[in-house]
């Protein structure tokens, strides 16, 4: 950390920061400049609260050096983490993971016909919300503990691994006992309660990006399931919020490069939420790819026109088959290939 | 609702849109233009879900006329909520009410000297956290219930009203007995589970904007609130995410004079938050009041250098009493005054 | 457009607006909902100024149904624009245009060697900016005419094609003696003499996306272009203003087939000032090709760590050979393949 | 400048940063930390770029610790710059500047109606566009040098200044003959060809903030000005983009205190354009002024839904006339006063 004096700083006012810094527990190495004065903090451990040092006289600013979070970064651990699913699915290496399916379950006909059409098609995890966040109170909230049972019949019958979201602590412990990845939606990337449940829950999760997360607090929100002992962990980007209100948000690609430069987490892409907007997400699908995600979540209804949430996002089954060709030859270009469903029988 | 067609919509496309809205049990009225046809949706009670015509054939865009927020609006009621605190202090009339105090409660010499400063000094509504929600997972998190304890005990010295926030479920049950204002923060605006317990709760609810909600976004919020039959909410300003990093948030204080066209319920700012620095909190907390806040909420600290949390931006108590004085001033201005505490003996 | 009443609107405002449409020549249809009114303006040309009726007593708000753009728009005009140039590059049909160089022309020695290289490597237009617009007034501008000339002498060697900005309307008339292509830099979106003087010189124009433009705005700004009689318009998405500081800007591809399906014109993507950092410019220009852009530009230098001018995000050549080879394989997925260089001696 | 290393950085890596530091003519002074190493570059004049060293191997990040701008800097001038106008109006001192008047110059009789009226009610300054910027190619653009001619016979009428917009370097040229302050707009923030002009032409520049400039930015197209001995620069804060749609932009207020900080110049707000909304304008005026703002721009149109542009946005006379009496009661709050006409015949 770096505490970057005014021009205009006091003897008295540099000492008071080395002073602050030292009682804090730090080094202080103060930098004469010619401009300025800027003094540094060694030793942070990423517990250092730099408001206390903001607010002292004759700071003009405190710049960040060593990154907020640990575990999850690079430095931490070198290597790539790789999700291991029960059905063999693996997110995070050389492959490149599918999860589709419909916005909320909403009957066994819809999402067992739908099951079936995708692990045809080459997915092999299902997505389905049996638990809603709407911004409405009016709006269809899910079917709750019906809908998991629906997903898990479903998992039965085609052997797609099931990826659904918790909205709060008692949901973490009911969607554990049905789902093989816990989700935890944008709106919830802070909820600290909620995270630290999750990484206490054993099963792998997805965490997505909130609406105006930055790439840190992402990390750092992913850095409370680690902290809990959890490094079962795949980012996910689904888009954030812009001026332009041509899409429902901006899918910044750009994160996933980054992110895998900053931490060893696995980051898949739904350009379903990412854009908001059907004709939009194949060619957001396939620039993900490109980007080098290691998944992607796409929204599928078997009657995109019929669905009770998100149907404008929802591809049609032949537009998802369309799109996994499209995928397959990107993918060549990266040296990646698709995951692909182990033969067992089912 | 608006349902506008592309120039090139066909007639069977129009047709599709219409049979779509009946189907949803709705009344469509085309309306043709020189250009294009637009068909409105009549009746729209609230529950409409866009999407499901935003993807079908033909469709250019689909436009909202209604507000999806129903309770909230001052179309509802167009009187304005007064929430009115034990200790008489009044949210939402003509007067102005401050609430101030440490950003986290940490001891109850702290607390207590800091409460009975700020009474003096002409605050009724005293802010502490026992509860913090922390970006970073190895950040102090507050003290918990002990926390709240020694704002009950600041309350019955001082005869402040208590404020202080809850982040889950169990926390709303145990704040309720200690608090006479849950908080609910910016990163748990879209928790709807928390919402809804909280407005269960029966006592009020401060609730702050989250990070990139847009002001819709926030009057849905609430609306959750007010669906449990809470109407005793207060809206707080807190800043939006911006692409400028001289200030932790961008304070939006043109959401006051937008809000309360919208709605009936009191809005307050926090430039403490807003801003993030000190020396920013003076003119933006005088600048609030003079956009028509209904209150403030101050960070004030006896010692900002040895807070555990956001030092930097918590006033000295000599600048709080300062501030308060332009605010009387200014106040004046908009022929409004500052809540006063009941002259009862403490 | 529609015009939105309030549901506590009286008769006699709703009078006053279907007065004051009228008085503007266009037909008023008031449409009564359940809620409340709603007017039509029909006849709309793109002029109406939606202000003049915004502040009318009783609106509640204004909504732009057709669209304010006209000659850039695919209901003008179906089939998509092809840009073709001397050297025989088509931009905006089924083949991808590179467009490559180094940020600014520096002397002779790294604009030919760079050009030959880049020829090698399979770029037909060569980039490099004579006349810098820089933030700060104390950074190097660009050698001007002598930066043209050298970039000319180029052209002659190589067969690439030249693009290069111009920042007012005199460099306009001196860029147009040298270049294939005249760029408007994204700081110069919205500076309407130059877009004039740009649409009257006769050349192709390439127009960046300004900083904060939606895409409604680069489209008014293109038809500034197209309303001198300038066709002849490709589109540049170069990233936008974010709140994250890990990337310059933030590339915002889903402008690419949002573009496309609003306009007729040829849209390219800019990842070098896109993300600002050399490791992200290969996975992003994958992933614009991914997304259907009609081509890339692409910072590449000699000696990047020697540059002048935004050396941070320079490909090295070896850097940008490798990347040419992926999107040939990208380019496939999409039936798609990249402008080679028409075989003629050089 | 700070250059942070990775963690990973070898001893060449840092030694090729160290290397590449003193061949652009700066000293060195590598700091190693407990967790990396970073490199202080010592003697930064303002003209270092960065992005040369952002790009080395090994590097993690470049921190600018000192500022950009020079001339505009509290650093450089601690007292603040008072622009003073002919009519002895003096902007930046003690006293709070009014400038008022409708969007565009329309006809004689608009102009000098309301020029009678404003000075009437306080104002010393007149705005009037006479060259218009506009989104869209068929909007009207203003009057131009019939526009000025207009304005110049208010001046002579009332005493009033005159302030108002060029657009571009010929329109610079006239505009000088006619007007006491040059106006530059927010899209031509950083039209650095425009700066330069206008900061030879020996009038007082009012720079307005570009849509989406951050206060860095700002400041250093100011410097521009300076950086061509123009020291006579008032800035302006019109409002940023937001995501929010319910106002036209995010008026910054915080800036106002951010820039008093950072710079010796004059700040004042333009709540018409920041906020686009009538019933908004007179809350954030107030707040501008609480705030700390040297001055406002408002616009005021005889009757606003007859304006040819901006009609939405523009206040009423009677409502600027109470405007004008609560900001002269907040002005005291803060020890300031309006700025009056001096008392001579007109």
């Amino acid at each position: 950390m770096l505490v970057v004096m005014k021009q205009s700083a006091t003897e008295e006012a540099i000492n008071r920061v080395v002073e602050t810094i030292e009682a804090m527990g730090y080094d202080a190495r103060p930098i004469p400049g010619h401009q300025r004065t800027a003094i540094g903090l060694v030793g942070n451990d990423g517990r250092v609260d730099s408001a206390r040092l903001e607010g002292l006289d004759g700071v003009l600013e405190v710049i960040a050096v060593s990154h907020p979070y640990k575990q999850v970064s690079r430095e931490w651990k070198a290597d790539d983490t790789i999700v291991t699913l029960a059905n063999g699915t693996r997110i995070g290496g050389s492959e490149i993971a599918i999860m589709a399916g419909p916005c909320a379950v909403e009957n066994e006909e819809q999402i067992l016909g739908v099951a079936h059409t995708l692990r045809g098609m080459g997915a092999t995890i299902l997505r389905g919300g049996a638990f809603k966040p709407r911004t409405s109170p009016y709006s269809f909230q899910g079917l709750g503990v019906e809908g998991l049972e629906l997903l898990a019949r479903a998992r039965e019958a085609t052997g797609l691994a099931i990826v659904t979201e918790a909205i709060d602590s008692e949901g973490v412990e009911i969607v554990r006992e049905y789902a093989d990845i816990i989700q935890i939606g944008a709106r919830n990337m802070q909820n600290y309660p909620l995270l630290r449940r999750a990484g206490q829950s054993g099963l792998p999760v997805l965490l997505k990006r909130g609406m105006s997360a930055t790439i840190k607090e992402l990390l750092l929100a992913a850095e409370y399931l680690l902290a809990e002992g959890n490094s079962q962990v795949i980012l996910c980007e689904r888009g954030v919020r812009s001026f332009d209100t041509h899409t429902r948000n901006l899918l910044d690609l750009t994160a996933i490069p980054v992110v895998k430069s900053l931490s060893h987490l696995p980051i898949i892409a739904d350009p379903s939420h990412g854009t908001g907007l059907r004709s939009k997400v194949t060619p957001m699908a396939r620039a993900a790819v490109a980007a080098g995600a290691d998944g992607l979540m796409i929204e599928v209804h078997p009657q995109p026109d019929m669905a009770l949430s998100d149907g404008a996002q929802s591809l049609y089954p032949e537009q998802f088959a369309e799109l996994m060709k499209q995928i397959r030859v990107i993918a060549r270009a990266l040296d990646r290939e698709l995951v692909e469903m182990p033969r067992v029988a089912v």
